[in-house]
């Protein structure tokens, strides 16, 4: 009998099979094959993102699965040029939680709510008996006025790639926490981005595409594009900003940071005369790491990521396969 | 130290207060604060709801969890008069679910999504290791357009009180599954409200609110209803329609029908002088049980519900109270 695995929820190939093979198949509809993280609807206005967060640990170093609900499906709204406006939010609760956790989690959530202004206007709660669920588990679904036309399908040949930051930093802090391993300096990168995409727009930098990095990380994202706009994406390895901690904890277990999740550092796909602007703009807002990576090239053998590395010598960055590291986010 | 509880998550008093004093306090705005089912927002144009559902058994006579997930989301954004156009949808699924279970439930989605032509636009996929999820919960978040103004703060003394068909049906083939105890005909009322609004609302039926008796049942509703509206519903005891199969069994266990959850039959509150039309089209369109069950009188005594029995005697209808029944939806 067949049997849903863990890889079929990873951000990776398998993800997308199971997306292609049962989901599109039931639920085929033009908008739900736009591909995006967030759909746009009601005649391009408003984009609409879901998702649910089974994060463990509940808490970590730079955030908690409520920070990570409200940043991470603002997140989604945002890469689609829109504003994050309206949030309802889902609980799932195992009977038995600690009040005074949930309560931490809801005000921090509250907090994350202020840097985007966005604000939750429905919501449902579920208590489910011990052992239905493992503590805790929020759905937010998100929605918001489109200011721009951004989407996969834009990315063009010729195109810069930009990232907004050093990637892997959720999870290498993630993994580390579930292993009980202390490395210094291992921190969450969960953030809520709407204010560095708002700088954009509001200096009309003309952005073709945008994604936050997470289940799958950069090696996800750029399969992705690659395969969705027909491209070949060349990284220069070396520019891809990553810190000395996630480096080396990254070193030590032998784990490619490159399929692992951001949730506070998005990629950027635009005209290449814009690309140092926007950098001046990132800059600017809180992302002092904002550097360009990469660039667009023809497809002539295939959707294909390249990396080539400080030697010259080049590589292929595949999409991630298997299991990576389960309730991520 | 302060744990949640099941009964906090019941539909009851506990879940209210739940609701007041946690999520509203770090959440409070005006949409938010509408109290119905559904957010109306975008200057009232666009129903919102949200809704995780954690029911087990996953299939029961009558539908299964992606059914209710459909009926039940586009249910509370038809209860405030608006057609259920858009849903997310976000799966949590433990690792090891049998592949052709999730695809029947995938596939009885999209058949209920028919009925009202509503879309998924957008999803999100989890996988979790096995133990932290029981087999599969779904949540959906639908919104739509807004038709007439339809929300409790309507209700008025003086409004007759409809019922669209019988009660406790949902509630009563959960239990009998749980227990597995076998009765003849308990079968779920699970279905799409959408279409019996959606005729109501075509013939121009000035409704002035509208709640599906879903957690908590027929006691939860029309209690929530007379607070937020600060009046007395006297209720007609008798003619409250109950199925012999629901009538035969909640008589056995000692359980009181009018806590157990309807997913298919909804309460309507509208002017007196409305109220056979409202029936005869609800008639017409499917619901052929749906009856005149009270009326809205003013709240002397504080909000109230008051049912009077076939023998003339009256007792107070109360909030239900403690763990109902868990996972019903």
């Amino acid at each position: 009998m067949s049997r849903i695995q863990l890889a079929q929820g990873s951000g990776g190939r398998e993800n997308q099979q199971l997306i292609r093979d049962l989901f599109l198949k039931y639920f085929s509809n033009p908008i739900l094959a736009q591909l995006d993280d967030a759909a746009v609807v009601e005649c391009g206005t408003t984009a609409v993102s879901t998702d649910t967060f089974t994060v463990h640990p509940l808490e970590f170093a730079g955030g908690d699965i409520g920070k990570l609900a409200i940043a991470g499906t603002t997140n989604d709204v945002a890469m689609r040029a829109a504003c994050p406006e309206y949030l309802s939010v889902g609980f799932i609760i195992e009977e038995g939680l600690e009040t005074e956790l949930l309560e931490r989690i809801v005000a921090s959530m509250s907090s994350e709510l202020q840097v985007t202004g966005a604000r939750i206007i429905t919501g449902d709660t579920k208590v489910v008996p011990r052992g239905a669920v493992d503590r805790l588990m929020i759905n937010t679904t998100g929605f918001g006025a489109v200011r721009a036309d951004c989407s996969v399908k834009r990315i063009v040949p010729g195109d810069h790639i930009l990232i907004s930051g050093p990637i892997a930093e959720h999870g290498a802090c993630i993994y580390a926490a579930r292993e009980e391993i202390a490395i210094a300096g291992l921190t969450s990168d969960c953030q809520s981005l709407w204010p560095a995409v708002k700088a954009l727009l509001d200096h009309e930098v003309p952005i073709h595409a945008m994604r936050d990095a997470t289940r799958g990380g950069l090696a996800a994202v750029l399969n992705e594009w690659a395969e969705q706009s027909s491209t070949r994406l060349m990284m220069t390895e070396e520019v891809i900003p990553i810190s000395e901690a996630v480096r080396g904890f990254t070193e030590i277990l032998g784990i490619d940071p490159y399929i692992l999740a951001c949730e506070g550092a998005f990629l950027l796909s635009l005209p290449a005369e814009n690309s140092s602007e926007a950098i001046d703009i990132l800059h600017r807002c809180g992302h002092p790491d904002a550097v360009l990576i990469g660039q667009v090239e023809n497809a002539d053998n295939g959707p294909q990521v390249i990396l080539t590395s400080a030697y010259g010598t080049q590589r292929l960055l595949d999409f991630p396969y298997g299991e990576i590291l389960p309730r991520i986010c």
